[in-house]
């Protein structure tokens, strides 16, 4: 089968033939239709220094899907070839306490499809049954191929009660955008995002956001503050960026008392101001990982099924997988959001 | 001043003219310009079985309210004549563990106005500085004489979480009408309501519900389960009808796992399979009473301020406080929702 | 194999030879070591009304065991033979959303071994590795074999805070018993049990109780009450009696603002003043039923290994299984608290 | 009246004669009898970098007291001469909706007894009613004179559920050594503490801690992880001392999943790694600040009032106010934990 290729320790991927894997007794085999381009991706295109300290190549990319079932092993009981499914990416040991909770995403033994084995930029992909995900009808398949990023933002949103408070989003790439869509619809009075990039923050509004702000321009942070109630700040901050300044500045913009959730990976130590940013404030703060397992895939499926979550915005591209290169280009440029890659043409 | 007051131990009210209560120290004393009438003031008018064992006449009735503050005394430092605002009519001891943890709604030595001490419809009523709330410019004097029974709704809607949910309301009276738009803002993902008179259900359909379903019609039930995800039931139940056959109800109507606020107060007891509703079920219920004072006070004026609340059909009638009798006569037959009495005219 | 077998649809159990179950790929089959009998052995035994209705006899009765394993299936990778295992009995579809966020109890297609299926009265029982609980050293097997009880007193207690609280356990069988050592050992201030039987209440002292109380005393609740902080009740009540008059008086034990835990399965509907109970008293009602899968398994392993829970007070009795006759005798009088039947010698 | 007043920009404290002060309305005038050493206090008699910012002298020093109410404002209706009472030294608005929410202590213009206004170290101490404690029967004078950093304490432990659950305590000092005691009273299965001072570590162990760890000796951490469950760190961590170290530590220390308060205030700001602290770790951190009014000190009496705090070994000192020279200097020296200074003499 084709599949794009983390080949050797060096910049790039290779689309290669590689052989189609043979599903375990508790395995199922997926035939791959379509998946999405994470930033993970583009950082191991990149082979950055995480990829470098991370991935043994060669390996097969990716980990955002959608398929069909193609083959079941004899002790899976809930597929059968013909779903259509999506899956959990990140595979527990299923003995130890966090699988045995509900969060195998914290799993110390936890290998991520795409990363530390095997993944889903190929015709084909395996997977243990435990850890796929069957896509309901009236789920389009292109956002089944996005579960991934979009239960990212759906676990970022749910991590803290946001019915009925102000939130903002800081960084409106892909999951920030569906956090600001998620938000709006889980019951936010007001939702504000912080972005550079001025084609984000249009796609923002279109997202459910009622303002955007751009963090280079002058005397943005007090137009921010003056627009929250009593003047004070928000009630939970939605760290999705991973930018130093994007994280210094959550600090300042929730409120005392209020919350704030960290999914934006920084890639270096950030220097905090503890005691004012968090102590006396009386801040609580929440590192966000992964997806609950499996908690928030259904809070993904049920917002879907009930036509809350419009994500047509966030899909910017879609290509067949033959345009890899022009796919990491524009991504790596910034100029594109969510691409799509289609393997079943 | 004129008051509507309970003058003896039978039926009716009688529009009196009695004196403007003298504020003490740390009193407010506030120049009345609407008040809502509650399904309680009808018990009183009608001297049912509780308003026989609970009040104590003469007294003035009524505890919905917004009016304009005409003197503080000495000891107040929040409010000024002119200041317009409401209250919160459950006056607790101030001093005790619940009235210093925001539960004065539940402290044993609870007085509520129009109830035990001289309320509201009146053109002067007299409050303790610590339960008068001022109204922030931006809400409606009208929807400002209703934050009693939307705190109430808003009480009950916010007991669980209802974001990325099912909810089910049980009576569409004033307060089950309220807390379907409450619901649909907090991010409910569909929200219903039961209820037998027709024109409420229609009132439903326009406060955000997805549908309305008339208890009294053949196969209602077994639409509404078919209707719910996987066919279990919703996840949530906010029983505002105090009816028996409400009660029964919404322990068929919740989902295994799923959880029920009770706000209705049955008139008698009720017979319970525990059993099955609740215990196999593992179903959570909670008690609902008042409102927290006074962080659902804040969350109504926030949902306001932001324009989520459109309750404009919740008000079905407005007449000058002299057309009490008819007012009460259309409540007491079901032919209104809400009604304003305006004592500024 | 020997096994108690429910062989008809009468009174009694038989001792009967029947085929050790195959076990199939995904299942474990276990020597069984030590079972412990259940108030719902008993039932099954007496056949009474809720017997009748639910099973299917012939049918291998119980579900608490401590075994060793004998045998794994082929796609078993948690398990090898000679592992000490006890096991969850609530035996979950796997695939429904309650098996798939840790609510597997209450799966709508749940089969309770011992129940619906085959249990573990047997000296081999045969369990899918997903319901195998691996037994850690320094755990007695005589306690393992009791997690399933062990775990109700633990899902019961953990329902609400207790640390920090008074709390009140209304029935002083086995998991009275362990309700009131867990209790004390997560911090609640004060435990009290209220128990008519003389011998349970002096267990229950030896268990942790601070004060037991005889509902049959005149006076009593009097007494109870006003030992209770401010003589407004207690903070929390686990209501494990099922019985008509311990249900009732949980409400009138509890606080305003308070929490009842339901675990006691009433054999009849039950008349609640849901107003003055419930309503007004803000009170807040969790319906229990089996053990988280697995939270609360990892909790009972957590206190056990830390020495925080001695449960010897509660094993009175510990027979060969060949006298399970005068096993069933104890408890059906009421002389006996957790029988051991014996399957290793 | 003697007091202890900052009288001038400069280190040290003098003993002044000053007027009483006249208590208003709504205030309570309080004869002091003892009165606690905060590590605040030290601060401001060092005059260092934070006083230097923050204090306005001249001022009465001194937050943490008891004492007897010598006479009470016209309005005030809760307490009268001769009650013995402790007070919150926290003095919100009373307006905002932190004051009315149970918040005061994050109130925007809190001020401070002994930092933004006089305080207690002094013969007689002027409050609002509505910040006075009534001390109950049965509390020592000399506890009642600590519930401000028992408080802390208390609400650092409460800040999240520690029943059931592993705790580490970093830093024994007062708050930190009381924390033990509470944390484990309040069911947590272990308790460790991480202390530099060996005559602190010796009292951990007196005040319940099961083991204290000297962060200055060789392979202690190591020691540490392999000590607690899994060897992946504590459920959760106190985090007590302000230490750049030990801030550091406590997030080595907890484990995937866990939580951590942070309760000591750092002097600079701090560097961390938030990615493998705290994002991929899942790891929630709240920042604990002074107590909530008045929950916690509900909490603290309760305890108390169960005897389940024996917090005798904190208070290492006491002494008349004259000698405060030598008690600074013994505190600053890190040679005594609680000094109590008597105003009663």
């Amino acid at each position: 089968m084709l599949a794009l290729v983390k080949r050797e320790r060096a910049p790039g991927m290779w689309l290669d033939d590689v052989p189609v894997p043979a599903p375990g007794r508790s395995d199922v085999l997926i035939r791959v239709l379509k998946t999405g381009i994470c930033g993970t991706d583009v950082h191991i295109f990149s082979w950055d220094e995480w990829a470098q300290g991370r991935l043994k190549p060669p390996l097969v990319v990716g980990h955002e899907f959608v398929g069909r079932v193609e083959e079941a092993g004899e002790a899976v009981s809930g597929f059968q070839p013909g779903d259509i499914v999506s899956g959990e990416g990140h595979i527990g040991c299923g003995h130890c306490y966090y699988c045995r909770t509900g969060q195998g995403h914290i799993c110390r033994k936890v290998e991520i499809i795409g990363v530390d084995r095997d993944g889903c930029f190929a015709q084909y992909l395996r997977m243990p049954e435990s850890n796929v995900w069957k896509v309901r009808p009236g789920i389009p398949h292109e956002i089944a191929a996005i579960f991934d990023p979009l239960g990212n933002a759906m676990h970022t949103v749910m991590a803290q009660p946001v019915a009925g408070r102000s939130v903002a989003v800081v960084g409106a790439g892909a999951i920030g955008l569906m956090a600001c869509r998620i938000a709006e619809a889980a019951g936010a009075l007001s939702v504000v995002v912080v972005e550079p990039q001025a084609h984000k923050r249009a796609l923002a509004l279109r997202m459910g956001a009622h303002a955007a702000y751009d963090p280079a321009a002058d005397g943005w942070f007090e137009k921010f503050i003056a627009d929250t109630p009593d003047g004070v700040g928000v009630d939970v901050v939605l760290e999705i960026s991973g930018a130093q300044q994007g994280i210094h500045k959550a600090f300042d913009m929730v409120r005392p008392g209020g919350e704030v959730a960290l999914l934006g990976i920084p890639s270096r130590p950030v220097t905090l101001d503890l005691s004012n940013s968090i102590i006396f404030k009386s801040v609580t703060v929440r590192g966000v990982n992964g997806r609950l397992m499996y908690e928030t895939w259904y809070q993904c499926e049920r917002f879907l099924l009930e036509h809350k979550l419009d994500l047509s915005p966030v899909v910017t591209h879609r290509m067949p997988y033959g345009e890899y290169q022009e796919a990491f280009r524009l991504l790596r440029n910034g100029d594109a959001v969510k691409i799509i890659l289609e393997w079943d043409a």
